[in-house]
């Protein structure tokens, strides 16, 4: 039986978050009671993944109404946690509106509870709905994690290619490792290998040379915010994979639930794009990679335009040649 | 002063070799003395680089004529230490022109001595005329090591940026980390950090993204086999550099001396692709990166078709929009 993979759990009276920076290594848990060791956790990447940052932003709204600490303080500190994905303050504002209609702390967590279920029903359908614009025998490439690691579970690109696999039309994935942070090496080989999914791990740079050599089926991602022309922040590497895949007549798909979605943003000009410390290239685990006092730039995300984009699979529906108007169309049904 | 830079040095009766797999972090020396020696240091990545390959090879016939050894097998072993380079058959070629002519070791030493200098007085050649091709205040993008610790000094690609910088058109390299061996993070940026030449280190999908939001003047890369069209085989990644080049309208440039051309190729179809074992990517001196068990590709180089190329630049001559004609009318010269 494939371990059951879950990041946020709620246990009494804590949320116990999954520590991904050590997995797949160790398998270590946070207990957080506080909305601070929330954010912590968001921040120092314990969790990561759009989608599971928003439930536990969800969660920690939660824990700050057991506690009794402020809550407009614990939004506030939860929401500048992580600068690019919108499912944080998507979530946020969904308790805010909770919070505001008088519910207590039982309902608050209730409503992060509800929040976790339906992001899991949604993966399950957008499983779904990619699954079935795959071919048969379909050779995939993935980037990052966007698993059960990622999400509530099952996982939104993962989704589609354990749904893939369950309906018999995959035959293998090319996971890029996924550098700074190894996602892709740590986290996807790891939880493919749980399920006996066909993975074969390789260095982001290779992802052109293989799209050369061998048959693709398509490129298919996750999304940090997708803007409300379609263009997409995703996990830096991202935009590399969409040009080689228009280069090579690769199919190019993105899987994000709603909450992914930011119709307030026209287009990626206008997503913040995180920067993290150069250190996370230069060293690891303490180690030098690269000398001493290099200089490094490391961006976290970046964007792929919308005319790029084959599909942007939702739980809603399959949006094809996104643009405005196809994208507010669906986020209206 | 900048620390000199030098992977081969004949001392004595021994080839000194740089160990590079140890960089930055140590600085340590293996003492070859037999072609076996040599072959395995080739083989095992301690000397890297295809011109440095070429050198070292050339030095190893010289070792085994002084030891006395079977100059045919000692060939044969040097020709399978890595399959794409062909410095190393041309190296090794121009030694067997002088076996055959009766050369002794002494001989053979002075023919090893000379292939290096011959080696640095090109790689300075073609940094002259790469960097009249930049632009003022050029920022361009590299990718692996392609500097002294490649060749017998200044280097190919990085030679290019070495002159731009000494006659100051340069403003900033960004230097792709080149996974999985780290060349990038591990070499040029320390041999560019020795010379005082700005560089930012990023991670290698990280390129197109820098292309879409920043101008850059060119991307220059080094080659490890030249196909008579100008089919380029060079590291991993350089191949997805060449395809976003073309997107963003950046110059897409190869350096490379006449050695590195190999006019029995008639194009990359024919050159072959070094696979290495997957730990290289799933592990990191020892530590897991990767489940263990996990499957991974790890081809080492790619094929850049010509079509990509906006100019090669050898000792000889530029030659733009490379093509059959015009490389080998480039090699007749």
């Amino acid at each position: 039986m494939p371990v059951v993979v879950e990041p946020l759990v709620w246990v009494d009276v804590a949320l116990k978050v999954l520590d991904q920076r050590r997995l797949p290594a160790e398998v270590e848990h946070l207990h957080c009671t506080r909305a601070t060791e929330v954010a912590d956790a968001i921040r120092q990447m314990a969790v990561r993944g759009a989608p599971a940052i928003g439930i536990a932003a969800a969660f920690g709204m939660a824990l700050a109404a057991r506690a009794g600490e402020d809550l407009t303080a614990a939004e506030a500190v939860l929401a500048e946690s992580r600068p690019t994905a919108v499912n944080l303050h998507w979530a946020l504002a969904r308790m805010r509106r909770r919070i505001d209609a008088g519910a207590d702390a039982a309902a608050l967590l209730n409503e992060a509870q509800a929040i976790l279920a339906e992001d899991l029903a949604q993966n399950r359908r957008i499983g779904e709905l990619g699954a079935a614009l795959l071919p048969a025998d379909a050779v995939v490439i993935t980037h990052c994690n966007t698993g059960a690691l990622a999400t509530g579970g099952h996982g939104t690109a993962l989704g589609i290619i354990r749904s893939a696999h369950a309906s018999g039309r995959l035959r293998e994935v090319y996971a890029g490792e996924t550098r700074p942070w190894w996602q892709g090496a740590r986290l996807t080989s790891w939880e493919l290998q749980q399920e006996g999914i066909p993975v074969q791990l390789m260095v982001d740079s290779a992802a052109a040379h293989l799209m050369r050599s061998r048959k693709i089926s398509a490129v298919i991602v996750g999304a940090d915010r997708i803007a409300a022309n379609g263009d997409t922040a995703n996990k830096i590497g991202t935009y590399a994979l969409a040009v080689a895949a228009r280069a090579h007549g690769v199919p190019f798909y993105v899987a994000a639930p709603t909450g992914s979605f930011d119709p307030d943003c026209a287009d990626g000009t206008q997503i913040p794009i995180e920067e993290r410390p150069g250190s996370e290239i230069c060293q690891w685990r303490g180690a030098q990679l690269a000398p001493a006092g290099v200089a490094a730039w490391n961006p976290v995300f970046d964007v792929t335009p919308a005319e790029l984009i084959t599909a942007i699979i939702s739980e809603r529906a399959v949006v094809e040649r996104p643009d405005r108007e196809r994208v507010l169309a669906m986020l209206a049904r």
